[in-house]
């Protein structure tokens, strides 16, 4: 694995990928641009279109009947059920934890403010299909818009020659996911934000993709609410010689197997560990059966920094501002206020990150490519918005009917102070 | 006034903003790509060109002198001062309200997991100029960010011939902004999303612009955070026979004058208020230095909806949406349960809506052209960001081992289970 060497800046200069990574791509632009207009003026007939031709399946019904859906549970080996109500019974009792209220406040007598919160009316959610099927995005993301209160979620994948995974369907099912439809790609958001005949418009699209997906995500954003851009997986880690490189090395492959594009990092004060880590990952990578995913991972993106102390280790980290961030030093609690910029924390030797990729209960949609500087984990909070109110008596207006018109004429906006002084007919003397 | 009548559903389908106004501008979007494209690859001498050919003014130092922004509020007309100091007051207390908490949850013994709220690092606001200089934009932007944590709020807006408004530089310094630059239009956000020599790289983007920094936000969104896509301001109002005219009329009005593209918008159940509001907009728009623009509004997107009962006025505004949105019914209060789709509530007739744009506290950046079915209004949730954390014993990973096993080899991710394995080697036999 590559071992990086030099100042803090020299460092944060070649690590930080949101100087590059997220350049436009325009052929990916101009196709999603493309397949958006079919699809908002031919509807299921363009979906029909692009299900021949990208996914190679001829869809008849898009949406998969109901009786198939709440039959699949119990068609899971026994084990497999178990563990999928494990994760959501944990993903349930963590992100109760996020389920806001609304506030009324009372300023003066007279004047009532507040917020209300009320969930999105519907959602759609976007499960990759691909290379693997994922039953516990499904539980991620359907169970707090559930917990919100939103009353329609569907969801959507793409179709697959001999029809869906059971397991996904199954987890649709245990997640409370109203209906699915056989459609994936830019097509499927495309459908999620404009509507067709089969499919409904939404309030909002969440979920994971491909370069397609998030390219069509970014291009309806604004005509829908979308949850983020996701790019590929991210695994930081910060150790000091106290770590175990066999378990390091399993952490970073964990994270590589899911994308030649992954980014395996970790930044260590020791220069033995990086060595050790290095020689286990080359110890490692032939026993996995997605070796050549995760070797390419590996080769393009992974990289262990050495720095001179924790501190810089943290600040180096800070920069990356990485999708999951596991501090492998002891007493790793006590690290947390030096953490910036990272979607998910996992602390310590135990908590590896499969863990909160499946049971431990945190979101495992989570922001990439640098943007945990400003994007938060998928969670309860978005799936609701809020609405403001405002009530006045006329001895409350009377009192600041004066600022409103002040304000108002500094502005240019006479029409604003007029809706005051027909109201107001003193303040007309400010 | 255009009256329309019909069926609720016909009403719902002529109203329905979401259908047919935000179809995309292709000459925008490419006017916009090459702005940022040449922003990022020239930095500063970019933004000067731009700077020269689109607002006509040559400007040698971006950066505003800090004595300057120091000594403006001193420059105001006292009675100024004061409508900015009790609108700061009472967006400082409102927006108090917003300020969120982490969590710490302890499932099972060995189990620490929670959720830590961060401030974002630095945040841009932009501050149209156009027509008419906004004070109160600065102070609904920053002040959030202020008590939101964040270190670092910078300014943009465009530069003018003979330099800033002092009431702009007044709000800026009074809402704690830590920097201003003359710059705006796309070329602003371009340089707020990748920095250049002069104007520091932020992680988010807040605040409303004309199509084209619309259109910037949306570009750059993803590389950067963005609050919202803002598009022209919107008044829907909810009456009875019981309200007044000559306040309704105002208030249509006084949103009317923003913008030839601003949407006045009334529902009512009665017939002769219907006709009374037309006459007074006839009669009280000739009274407005602003009269050209808010006719055209008026002419180009003013309606009165007549409807058949008060819930069916709630379920046709819940379809538009609206920005604003004024209940001018008796006991108002009442009816919030009924409004779904809304960005901020102006209850009864002394909640004229041009108290909430200035003094009421709360926030007047507001999700527009339907969006406020997903978005909500700009608050103190804007300015951070969630990061999750768990910690586990190995007691603990040891319960739960099977069941991650079990998921990630479902999922075909046998590097995940791996990971597990070195730690817990019984879940090997799973």
């Amino acid at each position: 694995m590559k071992i990086l060497t030099g100042t803090l800046s020299q460092l944060k200069q070649q690590v930080d990928i949101r100087r590059t990574a997220v350049a436009q791509n325009t052929d990916v632009q101009t196709i999603v641009q493309a397949i958006i207009a079919k699809v908002r003026a031919e509807g299921d007939s363009a979906l029909r279109t692009y299900s021949n031709k990208l996914d190679h399946v001829t869809v008849n019904d898009f949406q998969v009947d109901q009786a198939l859906i709440d039959a699949a549970p119990a068609q899971l080996p026994a084990k497999l059920l178990k563990a999928l109500q494990l994760a959501k019974a944990n993903i349930t009792s963590y992100h109760q934890n996020e389920i806001e209220r609304g506030f009324v406040d009372t300023p003066n007598p007279g004047i009532i403010r507040g917020q209300k919160i009320t969930p999105l009316a519907a959602v759609g959610l976007y499960v990759p299909g691909g290379t693997a099927a994922y039953p516990s995005t499904i539980l991620m993301t359907a169970i707090p818009a559930k917990l919100a209160g939103v009353k329609k979620i569907v969801m959507v994948t793409p179709p697959q020659p001999n029809g869906l995974n059971p397991v996904v369907l199954a987890a649709a099912n245990l997640a409370g996911v109203d209906a699915i439809y056989q459609v994936g790609g830019a097509q499927a958001i495309a459908a999620l934000a404009y509507g067709t005949e089969s499919i409904p418009r939404v309030d909002k699209i969440m979920g994971p993709g491909n370069r397609y997906v998030a390219e069509a995500k970014k291009q309806v954003f604004g005509n829908v609410a979308i949850d983020m851009i996701a790019g590929p997986s991210e695994i930081g880690i910060i150790a000091d010689e106290s770590a175990d490189p066999i378990r390091l090395a399993a952490d970073l492959l964990s994270q590589a197997e899911h994308d030649p594009n992954a980014r395996a990092m970790m930044v260590t004060t020791s220069e033995k560990l990086a060595s050790a880590v290095s020689e286990q990952i080359d110890i490692q990578l032939p026993t996995l059966p997605r070796e050549s995913i995760a070797r390419a991972a590996i080769e393009n993106q992974g990289f262990i920094a050495i720095v001179a102390t924790i501190n810089e280790a943290f600040s180096l980290m800070n920069t990356i501002a990485p999708e999951h961030l596991e501090v492998q030093l002891p007493d790793p609690i006590t690290y947390l206020a030096q953490i910036q910029n990272a979607g998910s924390v996992f602390l310590g030797q135990n908590a590896a990150e499969p863990v909160g990729d499946y049971v431990a209960g945190p979101n495992h949609v989570l922001p990439t490519a640098g943007s945990a500087r400003f994007f938060s984990p998928l969670g309860v909070y978005d799936f609701v918005k809020r609405t403001q109110f405002i009530q006045y008596s006329s001895e409350a207006l009377a009192s600041q009917a004066d600022a409103v018109v002040t304000l108002a004429q500094a502005e240019g906006l006479d029409g604003h102070a007029e809706a005051i002084i027909k109201r107001v007919p003193a303040a007309k003397e400010v």
